[in-house]
């Protein structure tokens, strides 16, 4: 038994995104046990696991991927877009847009300082499409 | 209900690959609604989702890879396979080798600007195994 | 049909360990064609696929991880839970927590070359607690 839902997620500037409620909210009803599949229809932002609690791990994990793609390096071809552009591509493959998560007893079955994050890589991405595949 | 097919890409030269059409030709029917896993059975290749549409991204993200994961750093130990083979173990785990996709309406639901990635980071890998599962 | 089971790996130091036949063993009935998804209910370890051979791979994806993401650097602002914390959440998001593997003739599909990979990025993580997933 699959069910499928497309939603946008409200836009937010450059930056790692707490999203989970966002994302529950969003979802068709959930059976007792199964998988939840979220995928991003982008290739310039991400999906990821991460720390729920801290809003200090945010703002790292943004500086971490900062360093890892930076912006204006000599060697980029794809430039027309903007500095920030290239490097949210690299950073897209490197954190992944299709994330997949346990259902159990009802609920997303995440750890206790899991949070679902939104990756927006581009300074101004706007309302970023989802789609949230349901199986059980 | 799940079907299953095992195919082989058709051999590319080290860099990244747009390989949508190729992967939905091997595909077997479709469901309405569903999802679909694809898995690299090799450890120095990788899938990504990544820009279908300027060949530049393609040149870019080999060269940002290049740098992520250098090639002969004076602290690798498992050197034996060549220059491009311990790198290529750090870059399939950076990009990953599963990639799961939805599919409604009988089609993968990719977004505009989205296509499939073969990321082959050997110099001469070989036509790499795909396993493609269908649930739905 | 979903069936699911939780269950804690041994614990581990700080690196990147094979845990292949200690997933299997944990493992629900599996059916002959499906998909096991493997998630790590933590934020700073992850779940990869990797050679299972040669243990100097583990060695240098170690030494890869440990410098793409490192120590101590003057941009950190979450410090309070030692100099491994922070770069464990960055290595956690580049590798990732969740994994899809396909399900053949009743086995996991597995690559001839291909293993599963507990990379443990905390000094002292403890028992990681996994979720498996089997749909068939």
């Amino acid at each position: 038994m699959v069910s499928q839902v497309e939603f946008n997620l409200v836009p937010r500037k450059r930056g790692f995104h707490l999203v989970t409620d966002e994302i529950i909210m969003n979802l068709p009803h959930l059976p007792e046990v199964g998988l939840l599949n979220i995928f991003l229809k982008h290739t310039s932002a991400a999906l990821t696991i991460n720390e729920n609690a801290d809003p200090d791990v945010q703002t790292d994990l943004d500086a971490i991927f900062n360093r890892l793609v930076q912006e204006r390096e000599p060697y980029y071809e794809h430039t027309l877009e903007g500095d920030d552009d290239m490097p949210a591509h690299g950073k897209s493959t490197i954190a992944g847009v299709s994330l997949s998560i346990p259902i159990t007893n009802g609920r997303l079955n995440l750890g206790t300082w899991q949070g679902i994050y939104l990756c927006e890589f581009r300074n101004r991405g706007g309302g970023r499409k989802i789609i949230a595949t349901v199986i059980g």
